[in-house]
């Protein structure tokens, strides 16, 4: 059997330690993805990643599907040979990417019309497409594609997101079977969507479940919910969810939400807070938040994160020369930072790995909820407003 | 003696192999150092050099000035400390920057009013300041403040320019000696003008010798200019240098005028080429140059050069992927064509120096003839007309 998820520690509910098997290889859970949305890590060479414990990556179908295209993704050697990747692979349906290109984009019974992102005009991109967009990409795992709403707190919007996401759900399950399932080599993951509203995410979870999907997702979290109800919604999901497959977190995150979720039984996750804090002069350490933009960073000689033997730390540049191209808007800086942030989620996952091991997962919870306090977001953004058949973002 | 030039093969003019001695380390001549403006390379770490076989690096003290400012630099080791580099650091003293940076620069007896990069207002950079401000920069080698007509051609502008640019030669080579010479750990060299005049340049170089640097740079070349004028002028300031001094050949740059210039005399070169060829996705290769956003490279499998042992092409990341990233705009594409680009000229000066130790020098040139026949430029762009008092770039 080409997909196996052997439970090593743990049950269907609190923290889990498994080892999840694909043709390209073994991913050790819990586990971090690092985000290639189009092919390619945002200015990293695929060879950091085994260095820093990289198991797994994730690309989007929709993206690769505008840009360069199914056809030529398969000339490349499919995504692994884009990517020059010859470990698992994830794509990702493209659905938080449809929902969030903008005023074209409109939900309908058969799927989501949105503008191409490349050529403009309209792509009706429908289960059944990205379906078979991903059979051809030739990731390890495929996601259904599904519907998340933005505002997980409206009910109306939830349920309508939850009827339309299981509906679609059935269909590309059929095609699954229909390729002949994950026995040719790639599995299909169902994602629970249903707001914050329990018996929504009940109801949701139960149906993928009877539908048996390889694995599962939780969607529809990391929305602008404060971390609470991110975690009510996580909770809510993984409790329904069937002991032996694996669970997977999308778009989460920060060292806290990371462990908060594997306490509730999550085992993979992606996201990409750890370049995109690097890009904006934020590095992840032990001690917290460093900005490196701050003043008094400006005469500092010492590198990024002194305790760290991540490349980007042990290359010597000072935190002083960092703050100076960040000023300067030199590309190297965001390099580094995002380098390292990388490395860190990464030794922080080998962490929890070896502390659920060692039976000390909770010490290093609380560590981590010291090192890492919630911090709530501020008002969102003004978004366009809930209209039926027109939905935005998720996650 | 912190400096010392030895003469391995060659003679004062033609092709040379030497050894240029340094505080910091020896650097195998010819060779070309990669430029980290300011302070560092464009996009990537400074532990890339050493493996590539790079041994010298270039930054810029006017940029430095500018920021993060000569204090922070001191703070931070220096400039060594600030790029992360044990190796040799050279620093131009800014004179190509300051009359490129637009309308205010202003070229008076005494010095240049220009523009600050950071803050707006007027900085007089003037000769003083910019010998001052790389003794504490604290390269290995700091250059005169010199200055640089934009025409070659224009007999006024250049007899002026090697006017002004002796006078300020005088003022640093008197401030250097009364430092205490390269004796205290930094050396000076001074900078040959003069356009396409040959008579301009002999008086200049004359001059200049007679004043006693430490070496002796070839300016005012690449700034339009087409190859034979730019070897014609490069042949006409060599030929008045000393037999034991380096030389170095500023701001150039592709493979035949570096192996042009080596042919000539020339011992040291620097250019942004590589790198601003990479980020524009040229590839430079045995073969000639690859445009990667070329349709042939579409479907292309196959690595950015399968026959070049660099890292970028070692990553394996496809040609194919590397036109898609660069149409999306993606970062890494750019990163791993002037990473591959860095190598190939490291390469190449590596080529030189076992082709001139092995005497085959003439066969190596010739080949380089093949694969890089020159390519004139077109009409340069309109830049604002000689005034006396206003001069625009260099090189």
């Amino acid at each position: 059997m080409a997909f196996r998820f052997d439970l090593i520690q743990g049950s269907a509910s609190g923290p889990r330690l498994g080892r999840f098997h694909t043709p390209h290889g073994e991913v050790r859970t819990p586990a971090f993805m690092p985000v290639a949305t189009r092919g390619m890590l945002r200015g990293h060479p695929p060879t950091i990643l085994r260095p820093m414990g990289v198991e797994m990556v994730l690309a989007n179908a929709f993206h690769l599907y505008a840009r360069p295209g199914i056809e030529t993704v398969e000339a490349l050697g499919g995504v692994h040979g884009m990517l020059a990747w010859d470990g698992p692979v994830l794509t990702d349906s493209g659905g938080f990417q449809v929902f969030s290109l903008g005023a074209l984009d409109r939900v309908h019974e058969g799927g989501v019309r949105v503008e191409h992102p490349v050529y403009g005009g309209v792509v009706d991109w429908t289960p059944e497409l990205a379906f078979e967009s991903q059979r051809r990409l030739a990731p390890d795992v495929a996601m259904v594609l599904d519907v998340c709403p933005d505002r997980p707190g409206d009910r109306d919007q939830a349920a309508w997101a939850v009827e339309r996401t299981l509906a679609w759900a059935r269909t590309q399950r059929r095609l699954h079977e229909k390729h002949g399932g994950s026995g040719r080599g790639q599995a299909l993951f169902g994602i629970v969507q249903g707001g914050v509203f329990p018996d929504l995410r009940e109801a949701c979870a139960r149906e993928l479940v009877a539908l048996d999907f390889d694995g599962y997702a939780v969607g529809g979290v990391s929305v602008g919910e404060d971390h609470a109800a991110r975690m009510a919604g996580v909770e809510a999901s993984t409790c329904w969810l069937p002991v032996d497959r694996l669970r997977y977190l999308m778009g989460v995150g920060t060292p806290l939400d990371l462990v908060e979720a594997i306490a509730r039984g999550v085992d993979l996750f992606d996201c990409v807070f750890p370049t995109r804090a690097g890009r904006f002069a934020t590095a992840l350490t032990w001690k917290g938040r460093l900005h490196l933009l701050n003043a008094r960073f400006r005469d500092d000689a010492s590198p990024l994160d002194p305790d760290c033997p991540c490349e980007a730390c042990q290359s010597g540049v000072p935190r002083g020369a960092l703050r100076a191209g960040f000023k300067a808007r030199e590309i190297l800086p965001m390099l580094l930072v995002s380098q390292h942030n990388l490395f860190f989620l990464q030794d922080l996952l080998r962490r929890v790995r070896e502390a659920l091991a060692g039976g000390r997962f909770e010490e290093l919870r609380e560590e981590v909820r010291c090192r890492w306090p919630p911090r709530e977001p501020g008002p969102r953004p003004e978004r366009a407003r809930f209209k039926p058949g027109a939905r935005p973002p998720r996650r």
